[in-house]
């Protein structure tokens, strides 16, 4: 059975842990990070926090902060084996190039407090040497069903296009939560619409699933909510994405 | 049994009239429209071109867009009646006063192609009168378990909160999509990232599910997003949220 290990103590390692250790697929060997983990390490799998006490495995899934995995890399006790990041934005190449390298990227958004299913999470899998990619991909398939092959320029900007529909969509919620708050609302009232935005595009092109007054060009309304803000960065905000939305239309 | 009509033809009618005519609450009476709706109407219920014929009912909702509302409220035949528009901008005060008048706005997107569940949708109800609030609610709860008595102030805030999780939302999924397919990438891949960024937001408060390279001030990467991207409305988003991002981050 193809050997794991994870090195990591953050959101994304915590996921892979959870999901690595209750596969049957592989074996999960050992977690390393420098500090015991805040979340729970399957009793069969070795804790460590000494990168040169690391056990051997077949793949060793470095999954810390993008400006930490030179560096980590170039301190493993070992060379020729396979060692991949999960980063989005990072190629294969900032790892130490004594080993063969790799990218195991999960396309989701990770927080501690929130379970995730991995099983529907896009992973975006990179090689440096193709005679890897089989066993990288039979771990990835141990954790989901959607694997995909994809270089680094292609990573890269589904890394900006995650940014966009994850980030970004998450900072308006947290403006439309200020707004609710000001006014004495209950965000739970928008719970629904933001669940049936998402649902929407799911089935018909963002395009398509198009709504409100900057797309109907109302400019009565739009008016009537610049009015109501009070936030400058609202203001900006709202500014700015009804004129994209309208320039979008002008164009199609 | 209360009695309805449902004055429009355009997505929200369209959906009032498939839950009002599937319920056993109410009886949906007439669909009036000045063409005969791309929609079905159930076939126990009446349609009319004509305003001045129309049929008597407890409920007319003016499903219509809001410049509309006031013209048609105007030629209404009838006075004293219970008359509603379903706008999240205007006040009751735009119907033409000759009748009791009441807001009855669904929280929600409605787009031709999509059915939605109205049961989980919210509706926002305001009436002139008090005494007219049960019978709207009445007709609400025929068609939502998530009633909300909401006043003029509080409604168009909301319309705007909405504007953000909505319109401004599906709006960053469709410059994903032109993210997507410019370096030819499937927009399929973001779909599960999409759902779970809503998702989240349905236990977290969105401040505390807030993940990505602006809030953890990652300078490489931000400048990385921003040297791969090459449209200007694009940028201009990008720069706009991030500083919005970690501006909201430095307030905490």
């Amino acid at each position: 059975m193809i050997t794991v290990s994870v090195l990591g103590s953050g959101n994304v390692a915590q996921h892979l842990v959870a999901a690595l250790g209750a596969s049957e697929k592989v074996k999960l060997v050992e977690v390393y990070s420098r500090n015991i983990p805040a979340f729970i390490i399957p009793e069969t799998v070795s804790h460590t926090t000494s990168l040169r006490s690391l056990l051997p495995a077949d793949l060793y899934i470095i999954a810390i902060s993008d400006s930490a995995v030179a560096d980590v890399s170039s301190r493993l006790p070992f060379k020729d084996c396979l060692v991949v990041h999960t980063s989005g934005s990072l190629p294969y190449s900032v790892i130490n190039p004594c080993n063969r390298r790799g990218v195991f990227y999960p396309l989701q958004t990770f927080s501690r407090n929130k379970a995730v299913d991995l099983k529907s999470v896009p992973l975006c899998l990179e090689t440096e040497f193709e005679t890897d990619y089989d066993l990288l991909s039979t771990v990835a398939s141990a954790i989901t069903g959607q694997i995909h092959k994809i270089g680094h320029q292609q990573r890269k900007a589904l890394h900006v296009a995650a940014v966009f529909v994850n980030n970004f969509a998450n900072h308006l919620y947290v403006q439309a939560a200020k707004i609710c708050e000001q006014h004495d609302i209950s965000f739970d009232i928008l719970k629904p619409l933001i669940l049936e935005t998402a649902d929407k595009v799911l089935t018909l092109p963002p395009v398509e699933a198009q709504t409100g007054p900057a797309v109907r060009n109302d400019s009565n309304t739009l008016q009537a909510h610049i009015d109501l803000i009070t936030d400058p960065t609202q203001t900006d905000i709202y500014q700015l994405l009804t004129k994209a939305i309208q320039e979008h239309g002008k164009k199609l």
